[in-house]
C-alpha cells in the first residue's frame, strides 16, 4: 500500500467507527475509560520498557534534558494519566442533550440536539500523556480519534494505542475508534490533513511552526491558538497590593504556558506609585523587565524594550512593561499586539471595568484576576483538550462540549413547504 | 501599490472598522439598515444604469438567459432587497447577550458573553442582491464585511457598495465596515484568503468548484457546504398519501436548491404499495426517475441508475430511487453517499423514527416533513447567510447568532491561581 492509501484507510476506518461511538451509551464509554485506567496500572512495566526505547533514541539524538524529561513516562506520569481518566469518567456526557426546542406556526416541532463531531485528528509534539488524555476526551464525547504525537515518542505512543485498543475491544467497540498514526514521516501529516471526507476537526498542539504547518496544509477545519501574548492593564485607580500579587501570579506561577502574562500596561497616573513596588517584586522573583522609556525612568534596572518585545511570547521569566496615557491607549495596544487569548484589567473604577470588558475581544477578559485562570479546569469546564483563539466554534478553553455539534431535529405530521 | 498590499490594506481597514462596530448600539445599526433601504429606493435608476453595464458585458460574453436573469436588478429585486433589510432590522441583536453565568468555589464570577466574530469575508457567484443581504446580516451582528461577488456583477456591486458606504458614513460609522473588493482578478481572492491576521471567517457561496478553491487556499476558517445530497427514506409503515405529498414537495417545490431531495430510499415491504403511486405523481410533475433494479420492476418508466446517481446533486427534476431491505441499509446508504445536509424519514413507527433521528448525523434530521424546511427562515432563525455542513461552529442554516462568538468574562476580587 502506498502511504496515501494507508492514511486514507485509517481515516475511513475512523469514520466507520465513529458511527457506532456516536450512539454508544455513557455507561459503555465510561467502562472503556475505567478499563483503560486498570490496564495502565497493570501494564506499567511494559509501557516503561517501550518508553525507554524512545528515551535511548532521544539521548542518541542529543535531545535536551528538558525534552527527555517531557518524554519520560514515570510512575507519576502513569498516575496522572489515571487521574485524568477518572476525571473524564466523572464529567457529564454532552451527547444527546437537547439544547433548545421550539414550535413553528405550522406545527413543526424543532429541537437542537447535541451530537459528536465525528472524527477528530490531534497532532501534537509534547508528552505521551497527551495520547491518553486526548483519546479519553474524544471518546467521552463520542468521537473517533486519530492521534499523531511527536516522532520521538513513537514507541511510547504505539504501546499506549495498543492498550487503548484492547480496552475498546473489551467493551465490544472498534479498535479503530482510537488510532495512532503508524508512520513517523511528516508526509503522513500532510496526507492526513487532506482527508476532509472522513475527518471533521484537526487540533494541533505544539509550537507555532507546527501549528502554522497544519493550518497551511489542512482542508479540514482547525482549532488552535498560535500563541498567547497576554496583557495585564493596571488602571488609574486600583488596589496596589492586589495588583502586585496578581501580576506576580500571572507572570511567575508557571511562566512557560500560554496564559502567563507577557506584557504589563500601566496607566501613567498609577505608574509612580505602582511600578517601583512591582519592579521590586519582579526582581525578587527573578523576572527580567523590558520597558518603554517612561518605565525606565521609574525602574532603573529595567532594560529598554524594542518593537519585538511588544509581540513576544517569552514563555520565560521576562516581562515587557509600557506606561500608557489612557485606557484607550492600553486597549489599542492590546488590539495591535495581542493574540485574542487572555487580557485583564486591574481597576477599582467600575465604568472602566465595563468598558474594558465590552471592548476587548479576547477569549477571556478578566477584571481583578490573574491571567492564569484562562484554563478549562479553572473556569469549571472540566478537562480541556486545548485553547482556541480563533472565534469559530470555540473561543477559549475547549472542554467536552466543544467536541460536539448540534443538529436540527424536525418532527412533523406531513407538513410541506408552501 | 501591488495587489498584495491593496488586499492587505482592505483587510486591515476592515479589522479597524470592526472594533467600532463591535460596540455600536442596536439603534445605530438599525439606523444604517433603514437609511440604506431609503437610499436603494431613491437611487434605483442609478443602480439599474450600472446594472445595465454588467448586463451588456454579459450579453457580449454570451451568458445564458438564466444567468442574465440572475444578474438583472429589476424593480422586484430592489423591493426584495428592501424587504430583506426590514427583516434584518426586526431581528433581535445577538451582541452583548449573556448566554451563561456561574460562580467558582474561589468566588470568580464567570459569564459567557456574545461578541461579533470581527471581520467576515463573503465570496459568492450569484445575484447582486447577496451584496445587500450579506452586508446587512454581518452589520447587524456587529461584523465588518469584505464582499467579493462574481466578476460579471462588478459594476452593480460597486455602486451598491458605494451606497452602503454612504449609509454607514451618515451614521458616523466607517465606510470600511463594508467593502467590496475593487479588483476583478481571481488572484485577489487567493490573497484575501491569506489575511488570517485580520479576517475571522470566510463564507463562500456558489458552485462546488468555487468552494473547493476557497477551502484549498484559505488559512482562515471557512463555513460552507459543498453540496446537498438530501434523502427521504420511506419506512416499512407510513401514511402513503402524506409520503407522496412530502416527496413531491421535497423534489419539485424548488428543484434547483441545496435542500431539495435527490435520492428516495424505500423499504421493500412498502415499495409495492408506495412506488407505483409515487411514480405516477413524479411523472405528472415531469420528474425523471433513475432507479435500482428492484425499482424498475415496479416502475416501468424509470431508467436504470448507475453508481454516479447515488452521489448526484441533480438540482433538477431528476430523482434517484433505491429499494432497501432494512432501515439500517437506508442509514448505511445515507452515511456512504449523503452530504450531512438534510435527511428525512417518513414513518408511523415511533421506534424507527427515534433510531433514525439518533443515528443520522445530518444538519437537519426530519420525521414526516419535507426536506425543504432546512432553511433559516423556515426553522425560525430569521434570515440566513448560508448553510454549513461542516459541524464546526454552525451545522445547518446560519442566522445572526452564528455570526457571533462568545468570550469568557471573569470578574474577581484579586484572586490568584494556587
Amino acid at each position: 500500500m502506498t502511504m496515501e492509501s494507508t492514511i486514507q484507510e485509517i481515516a475511513r476506518n475512523a469514520r466507520l467507527a465513529s458511527r457506532t461511538l456516536a450512539v454508544a451509551s455513557t455507561a459503555k464509554k465510561n467502562q472503556v475509560l475505567q478499563d483503560l485506567a486498570r490496564r495502565l496500572t497493570d501494564l506499567t512495566p511494559e509501557i516503561q520498557a517501550e518508553n525507554r526505547k524512545d528515551l535511548e533514541a532521544a539521548r542518541e539524538k542529543g535531545l535536551s534534558a528538558a525534552m527527555l524529561d517531557r518524554l519520560t513516562i514515570s510512575d507519576a506520569t502513569i498516575a496522572a494519566m489515571i487521574q485524568g481518566l477518572n476525571e473524564v469518567t466523572a464529567l457529564e456526557d454532552p451527547v444527546g442533550t437537547i439544547t433548545k426546542t421550539w414550535t413553528r406556526p405550522n406545527g413543526l416541532e424543532i429541537s437542537k440536539k447535541r451530537i459528536p463531531l465525528g472524527v477528530i485528528a490531534m497532532i501534537y509534539e509534547s508528552r505521551p500523556n497527551v495520547t491518553v488524555d486526548a483519546a479519553a476526551l474524544c471518546l467521552k464525547a463520542g468521537n473517533s480519534a486519530i492521534l499523531r504525537g511527536g516522532s520521538e515518542a513513537f514507541f511510547s505512543n504505539t504501546i499506549l494505542a495498543r492498550i487503548i485498543g484492547d480496552a475498546l475491544e473489551n467493551a465490544e467497540l472498534s479498535r479503530e475508534s482510537v488510532q495512532v498514526l503508524p508512520v513517523k514521516d511528516r508526509e503522513a501529516i500532510t496526507l492526513l490533513l487532506q482527508q476532509e471526507a472522513f475527518i471533521d476537526l484537526v487540533i494541533p498542539r505544539g509550537g507555532e511552526a507546527l501549528i502554522r504547518f497544519v493550518v497551511k496544509h489542512s482542508t479540514i477545519p482547525v482549532l488552535k491558538h498560535y500563541k498567547g501574548v497576554c496583557h495585564v492593564y493596571v488602571d488609574h485607580a486600583c488596589d496596589i497590593d492586589k495588583a502586585v500579587s496578581i501580576c506576580i501570579n500571572s507572570k511567575t506561577q508557571r511562566p512557560g504556558v500560554c496564559n502567563a502574562m507577557e506584557t504589563l500596561l500601566v496607566h501613567k497616573t498609577m505608574a509612580p506609585a505602582f511600578l517601583p513596588r512591582m519592579a521590586e517584586a519582579f526582581t525578587q522573583a527573578g523576572v527580567e523587565m523590558r520597558g518603554c522609556p517612561q518605565t525606565l525612568e521609574m525602574v532603573p534596572n529595567a532594560i529598554l524594550a524594542d518593537d519585538n518585545d511588544w509581540e513576544a511570547e517569552y514563555l520565560d521569566l521576562i516581562v515587557a512593561i509600557r506606561v500608557v496615557d489612557t485606557m484607550d491607549q492600553a486597549m489599542d495596544h492590546i488590539a495591535a499586539f495581542g493574540s485574542d487569548h487572555t487580557d485583564v484589567i486591574l481597576t477599582s473604577d467600575k465604568i472602566n471595568a465595563d468598558t474594558f470588558v465590552n471592548s476587548v475581544s479576547s477569549s477571556m477578559v478578566g477584571v481583578n484576576v490573574s491571567t492564569r485562570f484562562n484554563d478549562g479546569g479553572e473556569l469549571g469546564l472540566g478537562a480541556e483538550i486545548g485553547i482556541s483563539t480563533s472565534k469559530l466554534h470555540a473561543f477559549g478553553p475547549m472542554g467536552l462540549e466543544e467536541l460536539t455539534a448540534t443538529k436540527f431535529v424536525v418532527l412533523g405530521k406531513g407538513q410541506t413547504r408552501l
